[in-house]
């Protein structure tokens, strides 16, 4: 199985980048403006870019540490099954996020793709939380003319 | 075995984009401006940030369409066996850099932290070749506090 890792750090306490990956407000503020569903552990959310887009069952939750996501609905086709984390550490000066896109049956031309839009999209929770600049669809970063 | 895939697509033909892949000029625009020994296979290109930093030996050169390197040397260690690839494919619109760097022996905090700044780098590579904004080190995007 393929996988997507990625890991940026945040001037922020953890509990602040938590809220951020836990609520439909925090969510909408760096990945897309179009985000509901988002609660405790069996909630589904759904993520909407123009109207279609990806919905994810939460997994698990440690508050301020852990944040389990299982791929839910069939679209994208090749995200079917594919699970998300994302772990909190915090360390004097920052709180790094390491993030896990796993369980790709593939290393496939799209699956490049996502890892290069999820770091775009790491990015921009990193100026949410840090600045109030994240860039969430539809005014994310460009990475090709598609 | 690890690996990190990206893929960006860049508007320029693909020539464009292979010169700056295969020379100190060229690589010196987008990932950091202190290169040296780019050339043939065989080739041992030195990539040096603030003094330090890894050499690759040149391993495939097709014109306009792949770059092979191999780590060479012992810095950073865990990158030692690794190898980088760059694939282009262009279509009627842009050409499509494909990226690999195979065969790290785990999934680490440090691989994770390079497959975030490889993107940035990818995204200054592609900013290099559209309108000459890349930003090489010392000029790169931060991703942490470290």
């Amino acid at each position: 199985m393929a996988e997507i890792n990625h890991q940026v750090g945040i001037k922020a306490p953890p509990e602040k980048i938590y809220a951020l990956l836990t609520t439909n407000d925090g969510l909408s503020k760096w990945w897309t403006n179009d985000i509901s569903g988002a609660g405790e552990v069996g909630s589904i959310i759904q993520f909407r870019f123009n109207g279609g887009g990806p919905d994810f069952s939460v997994t698990k939750l440690i508050p301020n540490k852990f944040v389990g996501w299982k791929h839910s609905g069939n679209m994208p086709e090749s995200w079917m099954g594919t699970e998300i984390l994302f772990e909190l550490k915090a360390d004097e000066t920052q709180t790094f996020v390491r993030f896990t896109h796993s369980n790709w049956k593939e290393a496939s031309d799209f699956m490049a793709h996502c890892s290069t839009k999820w770091a775009v999209f790491l990015l921009s929770l990193k100026g949410a939380v840090e600045n109030g600049t994240g860039k969430p669809f539809p005014n994310d970063i460009h990475i090709d003319h598609t």
